[in-house]
């Protein structure tokens, strides 16, 4: 294995906090391949770029011969975490986690070396623990120190419902650690009370309690909140390269350095030079988030999509033209014809109270016009191209 | 069935609270059996006078032909359950747990009537519950709802530890009662709170929440506390007719009334009484102690034993004598002899340290002597009896 200073440097970029503060040194000091758990809950069907921080520092132990222990949270996906959401989260039944779980995977195996790779499921130990393996683990950990969560205190302080079962997360969790025996566990910066109570945890079953290490978290798309598929302000994966690029161009600039960091993984003299270029107007924020775009979608999809994303994107936004390859659809016969029924049965929109929004909104454009009514002649429509939103086109056929 | 009336008139005596106000009516109205339950966790090997006056509550709805579900809790006497003595309860083993459920099983069936009588141990659906089954069952109850409990709230504010375990303890006994699908609940005054959160659970279940009646609770032999195996002011009825009859002596004369309702069960008429004629000096307290002691012993023993152990009674404390059967143990060959680790030797303390503080106390006689050193010489012990206390006595032989 390489020195530890060399693997400190490997690692580092991405690393925000280690508790406690020599854990990590000491661990790597033994010259053994380590042990480095990342559990996600599979309670969504994408893998997005804020998980793919924390995929890519574990990526970075198996680049130096370290074991990446990947836990799908098959049995606790079907708890619910709140995570400062403050709601109890919907339940999920084992099917829909399953289907979650296959989709993650997917999503995830590029990610991480084939090699240095265990795949497991917390179902396999949790399962059996039983209620008799339940109360032994409860007994563990004492009513305080669950309830020292933040997000559990101001739940109860705003008197909104939290679930015993929620209190539950933590030691299921933990119990995942002992299981497979972790010497280090991995997380998004809003876990660390959690990796910590894997420690305790840890303890009380005889294990040596685990280093925690937390990744920074990446600001979703719209620059404010955690990234996050509750929240829809995610890019995931497996987005098209066209959805993708498009995307990272709508992210505020003040994202663009930690997105250049976290999102592009660039190096730290490009995050520099920059977020310096940005401060001081040397840099163009347009074509700065342009090349953060082709970076991106680079890294998952590849140079050459990269390029055709970009392109794509310059004919709707830069250039206002319909892409190449616009879907048609086949007018009804009615003649004045409603508009919100005719998007919906075309696919452009969910529902017609959405297309009724959409128009209201002055959103919908026939051949580039803003439309103003809900019902349109028949002949307006007739061989027209109809833009919904920004990026969503229909061509009419008579 | 009896009447309502008559059946509320039968029940009412040893009734302290019934939640709702009007459930106990409705249900006997309905006029079928109902399912009563009484739940105990074996977790001391005795059956103390406290629970027998729950147990003669549930006799009284057996003789009115309602069915008595008796629930030992062998899973949940695992769990530990604080019950306001404010400190974790030390987690009892499955054989240890069984040995009392023996125990407290040989006793409380001669409390009951052999119809209308369902035993169940709660490690037959508790056991089979799994790790899926808890949390579905800790998805029932917001933790707000748990922490109302006194015992709990008083001890997180006294920073005392609280384990995670023990707010489980509420969830599997009120799991219970869904599992026998109970129409009542029996529970000491102090089990009130628990009672109602079976009422919720029944109800997440689709179940109709059970009316919950509890018993008033009894005051130790001290008069003060409630009486408690692990407090050590309790009689059991198991106790030998001396041992039972000296302890109910030994009960201070404000404790009377209580215990002629609650111990003795005595008519209402006879408790007012007692309980004015003690109040106005009416009563002799020493003659109306030792009528309450007759009628304790000859509820458990029957009118014979009742007598002899008064008897006894009035040999040792009235006259001062030994009794006739004193055991009887050799002196070993030292002089002096040191009287605390003699005592010890001939198990009538536990330690030799109990001894030096019996000898310290005055409360160590030699024929009737108080003993002042803890060196005696030879030649006054061979052959004396020496009496430890009110009731322990020993001849020493040469």
């Amino acid at each position: 294995m390489l020195p530890i200073d060399e693997q400190l440097a490997h690692l580092l970029p991405t690393v925000e906090t280690v508790v406690p503060d020599d854990g990590l040194l000491e661990l790597l000091g033994e010259g053994r391949p380590l042990r480095v758990k990342l559990g996600v809950d599979p309670t969504a069907p994408d893998v997005t770029l804020g998980w793919a921080v924390m995929f890519d520092l574990l990526r970075r132990f198996q680049e130096l011969g370290h074991t990446a222990v990947l836990i799908l949270g098959d049995f606790t996906a079907q708890v619910g975490d709140p995570s400062g959401k403050s709601e109890t989260r919907k339940r999920l039944s084992a099917d829909e986690v399953e289907g979650y779980a296959q989709s993650c995977l997917a999503m995830l195996r590029p990610l991480l070396l084939e090699d240095h790779l265990e795949i497991r499921r917390n179902s396999e130990w949790l399962g059996n623990l039983g209620t008799a393996g339940m109360l032994e683990l409860t007994s563990t950990v004492t009513v305080s120190r669950i309830l020292e969560r933040e997000d559990f205190q101001g739940r109860l302080a705003d008197e909104q419902p939290v679930s015993m079962m929620e209190l539950l997360y933590p030691l299921l969790q933990g119990f995942d650690s002992v299981a497979i025996e972790a010497d280090i566990e991995l997380g998004g910066a809003d876990q660390l009370w959690n990796l910590l109570v894997g420690r305790d945890v840890q303890r009380a079953y005889g294990q040596r309690p685990q280093a925690a290490v937390t990744a920074p978290l990446l600001v979703g798309t719209d620059g404010v909140r955690k990234m996050s598929q509750s929240l829809g302000n995610y890019i995931s994966v497996a987005d098209e390269p066209e959805e993708m690029f498009g995307k990272v161009m709508s992210i505020p600039d003040a994202a663009m350095p930690m997105w250049y960091r976290l999102a592009a993984f660039a190096s730290p003299e490009e995050v520099r030079r920059v977020a310096a270029g940005l401060a001081e107007d040397a840099v163009d924020p347009g074509a700065a988030k342009r090349q953060l775009g082709r970076m991106v979608v680079a890294r998952y999809r590849g140079e050459d999509a990269a390029a055709a994303a970009e392109e794509h994107f310059d004919r709707l936004f830069k250039h206002g033209e319909a892409p190449e390859d616009v879907a048609e659809h086949t007018l009804p016969g009615d003649d004045p014809i409603w508009l919100p029924g005719l998007l919906k049965e075309a696919g452009l929109v969910a529902s017609s109270s959405e297309g009724k929004r959409l128009v209201a909104a002055g959103a919908v454009r026939i051949e580039g016009e803003p439309v103003e009514a809900e019902e349109v002649v028949r002949r307006r429509l007739a061989g027209a191209v109809v833009r919904v939103g920004k990026r969503r086109f229909v061509r009419f056929i008579d």
